[in-house]
C-alpha cells in the first residue's frame, strides 16, 4: 500500500484541536452543519483523493495532453472519470450559497478537504480549482443573468472555468496587456487578442469552458486602470440557458512544461477569425461588472488562488514527506555510528540522524505550512461571517497582510521539502519509479505562477505593510503578540520560544521602520525578496508556536512529534532570519549599484 | 545564437590572472606545454562543445536511452558522433603521460576545458569522463599486461569505461555489497552479483565497455575490509588485443530518472548465465592490483570523481546562469519604480533590482564554485609534480579537506542557480522550449551521487577535520589566513570581507574544537550536514576574496562584475554562517531526540 498522500490526524489537529472550527456552526451561515459533516467531507475526500486522483497521478504526467488530428485536446480518461464523481459529490460547490447550489461549507473545513485532492494529484485537481474561482468572480461580481447562466453549471461541472489574465508579452506587468474588447449595440462585446499560460484553456472534459479574459475597452485610461474583465465562454449560451453556436475561441498551442503536466496549459487566441462565422469579427464576450475595474476584480480572485497556490505547494511538500518517512522507516542502511562490525544488521534510514534531520525539516516546513494556510482561511471565514463588522475588518486586513506570505513561504520551503523527500530516497528518489521526483516537478511551478515570488515581496514591503498607515502590521504584531503572551505564560519551551519569536517580531517592525525611513522607495524595495522570506519565517515561527501551544501537555507520538517539530524549527530555522534582518538593516545598495554591463 | 555555455574570459581570468596556470609549463611533466597549447585545448573544447554537444542536449533529454526489441541499447545518433569526435581529437587522454598516448596536460587546464562538455551536455560528456576514471584507476594499480590490454583503448575511445560500486540494497553502504569473485586456477575470477545506477553500463557507443567491480571474494574479511576491484570487460580482450566471446554481463534494466536523461544508467547482472556458454558460472574478472584493497583504490578515482561533481554541478549552473543573463537583457517586463506612465516603454528585466539579485546570486554561486574546483584542480597538479615533497604532500593534504566541499557546496548551491535561473525567465523558464529548466533537473543528481550531501558532512566532520591530528584543518586555516594577510594589506572592501572572513575561519576552528571536545561522535556528528554548509560558504567566500585580489584595480566592467560579485557574496551569503556555527556551538541535540514514532 502506498504512503497516504496526507495526514487526517493532522488535519484532525489542526481543525479541531487549533483553530476549533467547530465553533463556526454557531454562525447563522454555517447552522446546518456539525462535526458530522465536516468529517463526512473530509472522510470523503480522503477517500475519493485517494482512488481516484493518486492513481492517475504519474499517468498523466507520463502522458500529458497534446492535440489530437482533429484538433481537440486529448487527455487520458482516468482524468475526466475522477473529475466527474468530484463534481458528482458536489464538490465544486462546496462553499457557495446554497441558493446557487452550493453546500455553505466554511472555506476553512473546504481548503481542508481539498488538499487531499492537491496532494494526490496536482493536474487534475486544478480543474475544478480554477472552476471555483471562476464562479466565485460570477457570483460576486455578476449581474443576476450572468449568474444564473453561468454559475449553476459551473458548479455542477458541465461547465469548467479559466482565467485568462497574461499575454505572451504581458506576464507580472499586466498593464500591458492588450487584448482589446469592442463594444457592440447589443451591449455585448468583441475581443481580440492572444492569452498565455492558460490553464484549463481548452480539452474535452466539460460540455463548455467559460473564459474569464482581462481586455482593454478602446478609449479607456491607460495601463491597469483601463482593464475590464469579460466572460467569454467557448461555446455561446443560448437565454434558454442551451449551448449555441462555437465562439472564436481557438487554441494556438499548448505549453510543455516541467512538472504539472496533467493540466492542460494553452497559449489562446481570441477571436482570430478560426470560428467567427461570416460578419461577425471577435470573440464574443460579456462585461462583467463595470468597466475599468477588471484588475481589482481579478484580484478578489487572486488573493483567493494565491492562497490555493500556496495549498498546492503544501499538499505536494506533505505527499513527498509522507513518502519519504515511510521509505526511511523501511528501507536499511548502514549502522547507527559507532557500530564497526559489518556483520550486525543494517538498520533503517530513520536511525541515522541526518535522515531524521531532513524528515524533521520537511515536518516543520510542510506542517507549517498547512496551518498557515488553515490559519488564513479562517480568516476567510472571519472576513465573510464574523458577528461585528470591526472582527470582519480585521479578519479582512490580516489577511491581506498574510497572503503574500501564504502563497510564497510554502512555495519556497515546501519545494525544499520535496528536495529533501528525494535525498531521503537515495538514487531511487531520482527516478520516475518513484513518486518524489514528481512532487518536486510539480511543486516549482508555485514560486511562478499568481504572482512569482519577486511580486509577493513587493506587495508584503511596498504595498501591504504600508496600507492604512501601517495598520496591517501593527495588527500583525499584535496578533503574534497575544500568542506570544500565551506562550511566556505557559512557560517551559514555549516560553523560550515566545521570547525567540516576539525579538523576531520586534525586528520585522524595526527593519521596516528603517527601510521606509529613507524615503527612497527604490532603496526600501531593493532586497524586498529577503524581506519576504525573512517575515515568512517568522510568520511559520508564529504558527509553531500556535501548535506548541494547541497541544500543550497532551501526551503521545503525534504531540511528540509536533514538540519536536516546533523545537526543529526555532533551533534551526528562525535563526536564519538573523542576517536577512541585518542585510536589511543595513540599507545594502549591491542589487542597486551593480550596472548590466558588468555580468 | 543560443547564449554560450560558458565564458572563456572568465576562465582566462581564474588560469591565467588568478592561478598562473602558466607557470606549470617549468615543471617537467608538462614543459612540452605553453600557453599557446593551452589555449588551444581551451578553444578546441568550446568549439566542439558548442557544436556538437550542446545541439543535440535537448533531443537526448527527450529521446532518452531505450532498450530496442534485440534487446540492445538504443541511443540517437547524434550521441555516438560527438564521442567519436571527441576522441579522435585526442581528448579522453589529455591528462595521461605521453607513453600511454596521452596528451600530459595539467589537470588545471584540463577541467577547465572539459567543463565547457560538461556545460554543453551532461548526458554526453558523461561516457568520456567516465572512461577517463576507469583508465586512472587501470593506469595507477594494474599489471603491465593489464595496462597494456585496456588503457590505450581506453584512451581512443574504442572501448568505454564503467563503475559498478552500488547494488540495489547497498549504496551508501558499500559494507554491505554481495558481489561475489571466486579466484579460478587460471588466477581470473568468476564473478556473480548485482550492481545498481551503473552509468555507461550498457551501449553501442564504443566497441567494448570495460566495467570496474567492487566484489567479494569468499573467506576475506567482512565489510568494506573484504572489499576489492575487478576489471570486467563486456566482451573478453584476447592476449592478441583482439576481441573475443562475450562476457557474462547482462543488461537487466534502464533507471529512468528526472534528468541527466542522456546517460545510459543501468541494472547490471555479472555471472547470471546469460551470456555464459556451457561449463563456465560467472562472469570473467581480473584482479586489479591486491585483494581486499579495492575500496581503497576506488576511493582514489572518486575523489576526483567527487571534484567532477563538483565541475558537472558547476557548469550546468554556469550555462543556467547565461541564459537567464541572455534572457533579462532581452525580455522587456514593466517598469522601473515611481515611473507610473503606463505609455512609456517596458524596460528589459535586468533593469529590476531583484532580477540583478538573481543574477548575481547565480553569478556568485557559478563564478566561486568554479575558482574553487579549478583550485582543487591546481592541488591536484601539485600534488603529482610540485618540485619538493612536502610541497606536494601539503597540496594534498588540502585536496583532501577541500573534495567533501567541492563536491557538495556546487551541487547545492549550482542547483539553486539553475533554479533563479528558471525564475528569471517566469513561466517560460518552466516549459521545456528553454533550456533552464532541463538544467535544473540534470542538477538535482549532483547532490546524490558519488557520496550524497549527508556521506559528504560525516567524511568532512568526521574524517577530514581530525585526519593527522587536525593537521588538514590547520593547513586550511593557514593558507585561507595568507590570503587574509593580502586582503588586509590591500585595505578597502577586500580589507573589510578580509576581516570578515578570518572571523568565520576562526569560527570554523572553535566549533571544530567544540563539536569534538564533546568526546561524542554521535552528538559530534548530528548535524554534520549543517557543519557542511558551514564551511562550504566560508572556503567560498575565500575563493571569491582571492578572485577580488586577482582583479585588484584593474579597471572594466569584467572586473566590475568580480567586484559586484564578491560584494554580494559577503553582504547576503557569508552571514548566513553565523546561525549554522550557532546552532552547532549549542551542541543541539533535537536530530538525536526526536523517535521515529514520532513523525
Amino acid at each position: 500500500m502506498p504512503a497516504p498522500v496526507l495526514s487526517r490526524r493532522d488535519l484532525d489537529f489542526l481543525l479541531y484541536e487549533w483553530l476549533d472550527v467547530e465553533s463556526l456552526t454557531a454562525r447563522g451561515r454555517f447552522a446546518e452543519h456539525s462535526r458530522e459533516t465536516f468529517d463526512a467531507v473530509l472522510d470523503l475526500s480522503a477517500d475519493m483523493a485517494t482512488k481516484h486522483f493518486a492513481p492517475h497521478n504519474k499517468k498523466a504526467d507520463a502522458q500529458e495532453p497534446r492535440i489530437g488530428d482533429d484538433g481537440r485536446v486529448e487527455i487520458i480518461p482516468e482524468v475526466k472519470a475522477a473529475l466527474d464523481l468530484f463534481a458528482k459529490a458536489g464538490l465544486i460547490g462546496s462553499s457557495f450559497d446554497e441558493e446557487l447550489g452550493g453546500m455553505q461549507l466554511p472555506v476553512t473545513v473546504l481548503r481542508a478537504a481539498m488538499a487531499w485532492f492537491q496532494a494526490a494529484n496536482a493536474g487534475t485537481s486544478s480543474y475544478p480549482f480554477l472552476t471555483v474561482g471562476n464562479a466565485n468572480l460570477i457570483a460576486t461580481h455578476g449581474s443576476e443573468e450572468q449568474i444564473a447562466t453561468y454559475v449553476p453549471s459551473l458548479l455542477e461541472g458541465r461547465f469548467f472555468g479559466t482565467m485568462c489574465l497574461s499575454e505572451p508579452q504581458a506576464g507580472s506587468s499586466l498593464a500591458d496587456i492588450t487584448t482589446k474588447a469592442v463594444p457592440q449595440d447589443d451591449g455585448s462585446y468583441r475581443l481580440t487578442g492572444t492569452k498565455m499560460w492558460i490553464s484549463g484553456g481548452d480539452h474535452e472534459l466539460s460540455e463548455n469552458i467559460v473564459h474569464l479574459v482581462l481586455a482593454k475597452i478602446p478609449g479607456g485610461p491607460a495601463g491597469v486602470k483601463g482593464i475590464s474583465l469579460f466572460i467569454v465562454p467557448k461555446i455561446l449560451v443560448g437565454a434558454d440557458g442551451q449551448l449555441g453556436e462555437r465562439n472564436d475561441v481557438a487554441l494556438v498551442g499548448l505549453n510543455h512544461k516541467m512538472g504539472n503536466r496533467g493540466t492542460t496549459n494553452t497559449l489562446l487566441n481570441f477571436g482570430d477569425g478560426t470560428f467567427t462565422p461570416a460578419g461577425r469579427a471577435g470573440a464574443v464576450g460579456y462585461l462583467l461588472g463595470e468597466p475599468h475595474k477588471g484588475l481589482s476584480y481579478m484580484f478578489h480572485m487572486m488573493n483567493e488562488a494565491r492562497i490555493g497556490v500556496g495549498f498546492l505547494a503544501t499538499s505536494l511538500g506533505y505527499a513527498g514527506y509522507l513518502q519519504s518517512l515511510e521509505y526511511a522507516r523501511t528501507r536499511t542502511q548502514g549502522r547507527p555510528l559507532g557500530d564497526k562490525d559489518p556483520s550486525s544488521p543494517p538498520v533503517p534510514l530513520i536511525e541515522h540522524a541526518d535522515v531524521r534531520r531532513m524528515l524533521l525539516a520537511q515536518k516543520a516546513y510542510v506542517e507549517g505550512a498547512l496551518a498557515l494556510g488553515l490559519y488564513c482561511s479562517q480568516l476567510v471565514d472571519e472576513q465573510q461571517t464574523a458577528e461585528d463588522e470591526d472582527a470582519r475588518a480585521r479578519a479582512g486586513l490580516l489577511l491581506d497582510m498574510l497572503t503574500p506570505v501564504a502563497k510564497s513561504w510554502p512555495s519556497q520551503w515546501c519545494l525544499e521539502a520535496n528536495s529533501l523527500a528525494i535525498q531521503v530516497h537515495g538514487g531511487y528518489g531520482y527516478t520516475r519509479e518513484f513518486d518524489v521526483e514528481q512532487y518536486y516537478r510539480d511543486n516549482r511551478l508555485n514560486p511562478i505562477h499568481e504572482g512569482t515570488h519577486g511580486i509577493q515581496g513587493l506587495d508584503l514591503l511596498g504595498r501591504k505593510v504600508v496600507m492604512q498607515g501601517g495598520a496591517g502590521l501593527a495588527l500583525l504584531g499584535e496578533t503574534i503578540g497575544r500568542t506570544v503572551a500565551r506562550g511566556t505564560q505557559a512557560g517551559g519551551d514555549a516560553a523560550r520560544y515566545a521570547e525567540q519569536l516576539q525579538a523576531a517580531v520586534t525586528r520585522v517592525g524595526a527593519t521596516t521602520a528603517r527601510l521606509w525611513g529613507t524615503g527612497d522607495p527604490e532603496l526600501a524595495l531593493a532586497n524586498s525578496s529577503v524581506y519576504l522570506e525573512a517575515v515568512g519565517h517568522v510568520v511559520v515561527a508564529w504558527m509553531w508556536l500556535e501548535q506548541l501551544l494547541a497541544a500543550g501537555t497532551r501526551e503521545g507520538d503525534f504531540y511528540d512529534g509536533k514538540r519536536a517539530a516546533a523545537r526543529y524549527f526555532f533551533a534551526f530555522e528562525l535563526p536564519k532570519t538573523g542576517p536577512q534582518f541585518d542585510l536589511l538593516d543595513s540599507l545594502d545598495r549591491t542589487t542597486l549599484d551593480v550596472q548590466p554591463t558588468w555580468f
